[in-house]
């Protein structure tokens, strides 16, 4: 199948991103063909700060490619360095009726959150369209408050075939359910908004303070303590398997150690089992023309398939 | 000054265009930078007849040309040449707020034509702007009902100049008063859509017919003959002259001629000013690969202005 992701450009992944979508990421790059891209276009909607988008773009490059993406199996690139996706943005805006975008959650949620209610906020939608359509993606995996941009997608291709006959292939979103929901630091849901992350490729000092910032009881040193309540625990077990987390459950259960040692422990196997990804990383940003020729190669290949699809829609329109 | 003009792709030109902008348009070439450009990505949002598109876009060009658009003087090219602009067109829509779309009367009014009701009509303002900003201009002559797209432009340009300082020239509308109001064949004002024009480039027999179903009143052939309210004289008088309205209208008070021969004269004035173009344009349209090599040529110049607005752009956005 092939499957398309837009990842935001941010260097700052942290292990609820790991958990909750990069990872399943990684495993599906086994079976599929996956087509990748920073989606820097799209994170204009909420910022302009040149600088940092630059150096995020790189830094989530580098983290991405450093944490398993393969840019020889998979389609790796920078939105923007495909701009074929703007052209067929507005070509798809001819396709789009108004009340599709008018009842858009997003939308709604992101002003209502106090984001200004600007156009390239409200066309969002065209947009990713175009990213899914370009490059004829069957799949999109996606959070569910993207669920109904991939079926606005999906309307628009409806009509788009409808009208020119089978140009785009039709996508379907996948939500994945049984992804882990990784708690933060202080118990709620993993999030950079929350200030409650633990940071991938931050400093060993910096994740060792967000470690030992995680909430626990006050059950005594010597006292037995309660792994399933445990938010140290509920984050170690994503790192373990079955008969490390039985020796860690033992360990609670004894007493005689406080959250002090089992955060210790943690620190460890998060340090441990992100060592060599960490080591790429520094070597990619330490590199960043080698990070430019890995996203100009990705490049290159995501816009021969663009330029497929937009040589089936010229015959259409004329261009 | 730096003026742009958007050209509807179309070769179907009659006098109420020649008189009411064209005319004016070749004015302005003598003293001014002028950017025209097909707007074929405009036209997108009436029709998407692909083959229909690219042939009038064709004919646009040999009009405009055959007419006097100059493309050593002046930078003349098809839009979607310059893809840049529909780069800008997002860019831009991050400057736009909502609102300023909602209030685009055009919108409305297309609409409440029986248009539908889609993203790329509602969004039409925006790409209008990217397509002046983007060449700098100065001055951008339009009818009044494009006004406010102007205004829109201004605005948008003004919201990314707070931000980043003088990227953008401010545009402004303007609106040709002293153009002269030309009658259809009707007495209506000329305009495709009330089929009563007369054309600039059709066939002799069509334009013949055209010009003898020019509505006139019942007057005798012997009888004096009220020039003031005839439109073939109206017409006439474009062409014309003040020695030769004044021996028309002679002619017309002195009664002994019919309408009929007042509109044998006017075939032969109108066919006489637009002898050369006529010639010149069946010269290009029988080597489209010259229009072709006109319109790159002129891509290539109006490319070279975009690249430069856009680096100042990608130096503010981190691309």
């Amino acid at each position: 199948m092939r499957v398309i992701t837009g990842l935001q450009p941010s260097g700052d992944l942290h292990i609820g991103n790991y958990f909750g979508s990069i990872k399943q990421m990684l495993n599906m790059q086994e079976e599929n063909q996956m087509y990748m891209f920073i989606a820097n276009y799209h994170a204009m909607t909420s910022s302009f700060d040149g600088e940092k988008l630059r150096q995020n773009s790189l830094k989530a490059a580098a983290a991405f490619l450093s944490l398993g993406i393969d840019p020889q199996k998979s389609v790796f690139w920078l939105q923007s360095d495909v701009k074929e996706v703007m052209e067929l943005y507005w070509i798809l805006s001819q396709f789009t009726p108004m009340g599709l975008l008018e009842r858009a959650h997003s939308y709604k949620d992101k002003i209502a959150k106090g984001l200004n209610a600007n156009h390239g906020l409200f066309s969002y939608p065209v947009l990713m369209a175009a990213d899914i359509l370009l490059f004829n993606a069957q799949i999109v995996p996606v959070g569910k408050d993207q669920i109904q941009h991939v079926e606005i997608a999906r309307d628009i291709a409806l009509k788009v075939n409808n009208e020119w006959g089978e140009i785009f292939t039709l996508p379907q979103a996948k939500v994945n359910d049984e992804v882990a929901v990784v708690p933060g630091t202080d118990g709620a849901k993993m999030s950079k908004s929350y200030q409650n992350t633990i940071d991938i490729f931050n400093t060993p000092k910096a994740i060792k303070k967000q470690i030992s910032s995680i909430v626990t009881d006050s059950t005594a040193l010597e006292d037995p303590k309660d792994w399933q309540n445990c938010n140290v625990f509920k984050i170690a077990k994503l790192f373990l398997d079955n008969t490390e987390q039985e020796a860690l459950k033992s360990r609670y259960e004894k007493g005689g150690e406080g959250y002090g040692h089992f955060k210790m422990y943690l620190n460890e196997i998060i340090s441990e089992y992100f060592v060599s990804a960490k080591e790429e990383y520094e070597k990619l940003l330490a590199n960043p023309s080698k990070i430019e020729e890995i996203l100009e190669f990705g490049a290159s290949k995501a816009k021969k398939q663009a330029q497929e699809t937009m040589g089936k829609i010229y015959a259409k329109i004329g261009l």
